[in-house]
């Protein structure tokens, strides 16, 4: 099998893996201009926090390229003009912003305007490179939360296309399964985007790992039959106390994991830890269009003119969360405390 | 506003609203024989616990009317072949069982077997005048305990499309709303058919009631965030104990109404409550085929080949209810107590 990589960088271009398509066309989306970029992000055409950040960056070098200033200070102000629609693509994940302030800082410390296109293309390079290394260190530690002989439930995507490479949660289940540990897999469909059911189903049929899919609304039912071992799922945004936003459905998970007696984990890099935010209550939850849930594939699921609410996130409070896996280790509560020492390089 | 009519008898025929082609198209199913009744309650061109039932009962009638046997012992004894079938069709819901008992029943006590199709005829639009009025009962009895001011979140379709008028859990907030009380009124879409999207937001069109649809995993984030006061869904088999099947997703919305202190309700008529069994263990859940998960409207929403499962139904135990609704009154637990004296008339 060959890896999926959602995001390549060629020529200056950035190519997409367009996941606004899959599975049904494996198309190529081509991005020559960072506002081609925030369209992408806005529009879904790449989505993932990771694989989201790693985009931004590309965004930012891509900027960078068409500044024509060659004073180094309107250079940066121009550049800093052009980063606040790029963190304005979607309000939900942590890492858009903390891939833009990392170019930032990168420009910030460049002396020469002329000079800092080229850097912040290494720069987005690095990024991009060091995301799917981080995937595979986090994988490593996770594995060894995944059971021998029993089944784990993942929601949405988390997997190669929401990141770099290889995945966050999806890469746990990915990395205990090479690891030669057997167990039932389920994933969720996801409602309203359908993440589960068009992408991680996709992803686990390329793995070659055997995958049941479920409607969200059957997880409980598989939860209280014992059906279901463990649950693991990526984050958008963790804050310092372990509240975690993620996609809508995963506060439900959580709480019927707990309900039944089952472990439910977290799977994120440190760059999705916000340490500056105490708790959840003060993440920003992104609301989409109606239309995402009252039409599919062209299809109106339900009547013209009907009311829908459609968020794109929900947080699920610390409490319910039994470990939270990083690339530096595997935390666990309290949070307060073993998030600080993630961030800052051990656990 | 006319009233919504999914079962109309009409010169020997059965003229069924065609529950598959909602909201995009209004058009009746005509059946003009047992076994297509049959088949249109197993493809759910008519659903809904209740309106299986009567449906049902027009399927025995309908049977009846084309057995050639003069014999009475030979007629009954073909007439119940023909249940067999009719029994088979869905097995989840308890009312369709209940008709084709009651229907046998009565053909039993006629003494001549040319008499019996037009006495089965006169018993199945019995059964269906008596289904409106113990809705209406039903509704009269429920409206106490909707908010006036709050907000009320259904599941799944239980209007007049789910019976045969007015309507069990949603006839509840129709008459809670119809006795001038105004609340918000939000309705899941109901993965994988998409009751809630496709019928229930029709039905609240029709009716003039502002509702709001959403995902059914957005349910949870709702409840959290105080938006929610109530919620309130329908039954397909209720054991004598309060144990309650209903539609998929029924579970994972009562432990996260009770996780955030909010009452859980069931509508039901009192022949959805089955005495026969102890609790839910017993109830048979219906696995419905794969490919509702995996394409929509002709779409696929997952790769070719992908395994899911389909359980049409879950078990709420009744630790998670706090009240069932009867056309005989509102039963509170115990319920080994309560569903006692509903059944055998009165509370």
């Amino acid at each position: 099998m060959s890896e999926i990589r959602p995001i390549r960088w060629q020529e200056g271009k950035l190519l997409l893996l367009d996941q606004t398509r899959l599975p049904v066309d494996e198309t190529t989306f081509v991005v020559e201009r960072y506002e081609q970029a925030v369209a992408a992000i806005r529009e879904m055409r790449v989505r993932g926090a990771p694989a989201i950040g790693v985009t931004a960056a590309y965004a930012v070098a891509m900027a960078a390229r068409d500044i024509r200033a060659s004073d180094r200070a309107e250079f940066l102000s121009a550049l800093e003009q052009d980063c606040v629609h790029i963190r304005a693509a979607r309000p939900t994940a942590v890492n858009l912003g903390w891939a833009v302030d990392r170019m930032m800082n990168v420009a910030e410390s460049v002396d020469s305007a002329k000079e800092i296109p080229d850097r912040l293309v290494a720069e987005a390079e690095e990024i991009h490179r060091e995301d799917e290394a981080i995937n595979r260190l986090l994988g490593d530690y996770g594995k060894e939360l995944m059971p021998d002989g029993g089944s784990v439930l993942t929601h949405c995507n988390t997997g190669a296309l929401a990141t770099s490479a290889f995945g966050t949660a999806l890469g746990v289940i990915r990395a205990g399964w090479e690891s030669g540990k057997r167990f039932e897999v389920f994933n969720t469909e996801t409602r309203p985007w359908l993440q589960g059911a068009r992408l991680t189903s996709w992803e686990f049929q390329k793995l070659g790992i055997p995958a049941t899919l479920l409607a969200d609304s059957a997880a409980g039912m598989l939860m209280r039959q014992g059906r279901i071992g463990c649950v693991i799922t990526g984050a958008d945004r963790i804050a310092a106390n372990g509240d975690t936003a993620n996609k809508i459905g995963t506060y439900m998970l959580a709480v019927l994991a707990r309900e039944n007696g089952i472990p439910f984990y977290i799977a994120a890099p440190t760059s999705t830890i916000d340490l500056a935010l105490p708790n959840g209550d003060g993440i920003e939850i992104e609301q989409r269009p109606p239309e995402e849930v009252t039409r599919y594939g062209g299809v109106a699921t339900a009547p013209e003119g009907v009311s829908a609410v459609n968020p794109a996130f929900d947080v699920t409070p610390h409490h319910y969360i039994d470990a939270i896996v990083t690339e530096r280790g595997i935390a666990s509560p309290p949070y307060t405390e073993s998030l600080i020492l993630a961030v800052n390089g051990g656990n």
